[in-house]
Order: structure tokens, then sequence, then C-alpha cells
């Protein structure tokens, strides 16, 4: 199978680049084929601008979604986005690698994501009628494909448990996990989490290695988180809020799981 | 009052533009003094990275906490950041306003607040005892001064409403709102979100315009969020979970809320 990294770090010779490393070792030793973007290392481009489509200027005002979907229908997006769209398309499976900063994903990465989701490529897909809003939420041009976190934080795992006041890391990931992942069409599976970053020695480091590593030599037969689909009949259209009769009496984020 | 507007959008002539612009007149108007960031036009640099600081390299591998704490320390952080903290220890208030794109702040934001934030600053401030976990969450460097979101979006209310597909806004916000300006000390008032921006005609902006004036009218009596602090007595510490007796039962992103 074809594996894409899409990794964030500024240091190569960090615990994340490390298992980054263990990471593409462990799954060309299982035969799978391996791509990383190590964003940082290509110098990404963080911040979308109007710079993104070669359409030459005309002067009127620049609005991101309607320059992104005349870029990507008519071949004029940047190139190092259509690279990355290209490495998308190949991908049977797509890992995710970062440090947790501020509660979400480094902004490199952050800007990886708007701008290589182009419109028509990972949002503005497919009709809207009675029965369906757009090809999102378990449709859309990355169905098929599966998708998983690797995130390391300096937080402890109580802090970040359901009670623990950063909030259940699935609700702090779900703007990631569901919003970006899920929304054009991934499998996502569960989070790879590594917590109290700053107390990994030796000893807890080849622990967290080998954790990591069952986690990818189960890469195809682990069971994707299960996210409602936004068109399979739990939720009203266009409101798109759950039927009374879903997860009746409940509120929050976790009514999107089955 | 001091009044700092970080804002992110890179059309001027564009909604977000319109009402920055509305914001800052309504604000000097009021007799207020405002100063503004706007990152596209002062074409902020996102990605944190080694260069942030000016201590000399050393070869030693970059760690971004230790090397943040380190030029924060020694008057060594690169000039841009030292700026945006000098507007901060000037601001009454501090707006940022941005689109919601993909589901967070755009990467250009994102990377303001992980290279201003410094260790010192913004984080790693305070003693750890039996009693405290540092100052955060209601306590910082920040404290005493008040944040506001003013975003906009493309999706409906109902799709961010309780039981929206997208996530309730409280929560979809909650990484931002609780994790970014709560941690360092902010008073988060509840945010000003302008939904379904496509739809937005002559009339409905007048509309829009004016909500935004009235809560820009009461900046300094609107009563802020209110989240629990880390150290008020509410948490077990050093775990942070909620004591039992607080909240009891419940779990997940609204139980930081009194």
């Amino acid at each position: 199978m074809n594996v894409l990294i899409v990794y964030a770090h500024p240091e190569p010779r960090s615990l994340n680049g490390s298992l980054k490393d263990f990471s593409v070792k462990r799954l060309q030793e299982a035969g799978h084929a391996v791509q990383v973007s190590d964003l940082y290392a290509m110098n990404w481009k963080a911040s979308l601008d109007a710079a993104d489509s070669l359409a030459p200027a005309t002067g009127e005002r620049f609005d991101p979604s309607r320059a992104s979907k005349h870029a990507f229908e008519n071949g004029l997006q940047s190139p190092d986005i259509a690279a990355e769209q290209a490495k998308l398309k190949w991908a049977d499976a797509v890992i995710f690698q970062f440090p947790l900063w501020w509660f979400s994903m480094p902004a490199i990465m952050k800007g990886w994501v708007e701008r290589v989701y182009a419109y028509g490529f990972a949002y503005g897909v497919g009709e809207h009628s009675d029965a369906r809003w757009g090809d999102r939420y378990g449709e859309g041009m990355l169905a098929g494909k599966r998708a998983m976190l690797v995130v390391t934080t300096g937080g402890w795992e109580s802090h970040y448990s359901p009670r623990g006041i950063n909030g259940p890391i699935d609700d702090v990931l779900f703007p990631i996990q569901h919003g970006i992942l899920y929304y054009p069409g991934f499998d996502v599976l569960p989070p790879f989490v590594v917590y109290r970053t700053s107390r990994i020695d030796e000893e807890k480091y080849l622990e967290v290695r080998d954790a990591l590593g069952k986690r990818l030599d189960n890469l195809w037969n682990t069971a994707p988180i299960p996210f409602r689909p936004q068109n399979g009949g739990d939720y009203l259209i266009p409101e798109l809020t759950l039927k009374d009769d879903i997860a009746p009496g409940r509120e929050g984020l976790s009514v999107h799981v089955k």
C-alpha cells in the first residue's frame, strides 16, 4: 500500500523526528511505499494568498474560495499545491504527525491544509439537494483512504482525560479529525498520542516506539472512528442537525460518533 | 482604553476587511486608542523556527520551548515578536478577527500565537506546587485584559448549533477561547460570529455591522465566559481533573464553564 506522512517539526533530532524516521522504516519493511512531506524541510509556504493561483491578476478582489476553484479547474494551481494533491491521490493512507502547539497543529501544517484542500478537491464537491449536502463528512475525493494523527504533547494524559482541564483529547482533536479529515472523506483511525514528552527517557522512548509500531502494523485493520455520515440519514438537510431520534437529548461533539 | 485588533484576511476589500475598518472607527469614535496587527499586510512570518531567536547558533538541537525561554529572558527575540508582545502589554482589550478556515484560525494567525506566545510570556509562568500548577487558565501575564473573537464562516448557524454537524460553535472555538486566550489570563468575552457569509447583501451587512458595533460599545461591561480558574479549587492538582463534586457525572468541554 502507499502511505503519505505529512510531518511538521522544525528539528530533525527531536522526538518527532525520531518517531517519523521510525515510521518510515517500519512501513517500508512491511512492504509499503512511503512518501514524506516534511513541511519544515520543504520550507512549505504556510499562508494562503492570491499567489497560490497562477492566473494573471485581474485587479478584482481576492476571494479565496473562488480563486481556489478557478485555479483547480484550470490547472493554474501553484505547483507545490498540485504536488501535494498528487501525493494524496497516490496514498492509501495518510499519517499527520505533529507536536500539539496551543491545542492544534502547527501553523505550517494548518497552512498545508488551507492551501492543498482546494475548492473542487476537498470542498465544494458534489450536489446539493433535498437529500444531499455535497460530498462531505464521510464522502468526497479522499473517501476510501485512511488517515491517522500521530501527536505529541507536553501535557499529562489526565489533563486531556474526560474531565481534564485541557478538554478530552477526542474533543480537542475533533476540529482536525472530523473537520479536516472526515470532511473530505477519510476514514479516521483513533489517534496515537504521546503525552508528557519532557519525561521521555530511553526506556520510555522504546515503549512509545513499539506502541507506534503496532499501530502502523495494524493500519489496515484498525476500526475507524465511527463518525456519522452527513448524507446517511442521521441529519436533517439542509439544517444539518441530528434528527431528534438520533442520540436523543444529547449535545456536544461526541454525538457525531455512532 | 487601548484596543489591539489582531486581524487575518488576505483581501482588504472583503467582508472581514470592512468589518475591521468599521471596528477601528467605532472604537476610535468612542475615545479608545486602537492598534491593528494586520497579519497579511505585515507579511507576518507564520512558521515558528530557530530563526525566531537572535542567539547565535550553537549546533545544538533546536528545542522550541527552551529556545523561546532563552530568547525571551535575554532580549534575543526576533523584533517582530517583541513588537507584538509590547502591543499585548499595551492593550486593555484584544480582538482577534478572522475567517474560520477548516474549523480554526488561519495559519498566519496560528503562527502569530505560536511565535508571540513565548515561554515566560504566555506559558511557563508561575510556580508549580501542591496548590498551584503555574499561572495559567485564568492567571498569567495577560490577566486583567479582555479578549474577544470576531469570526466569519460560510456555514449556517444551525450547522454550528448544539446538535449541528460541525459541532457547537462554543466547542469548535474552545481550543482558541480556552486554550489560547484563557490560558495566559485573558477574560474571554462571548464570540461575535457571522454565519453564511456568501449570503450577506447590503441590508444584511448593515445588520451585522450594527450588531458588531453594539458588542464593541459593550466591550467593557460584557460578562466574560465563566471558565473555571485552574488554581481556584475546582481541579485536583497535579492531575488537573475536575473534582468529583464539581459538575458531577458530566464530561466534555462544557464542564469547564461554571
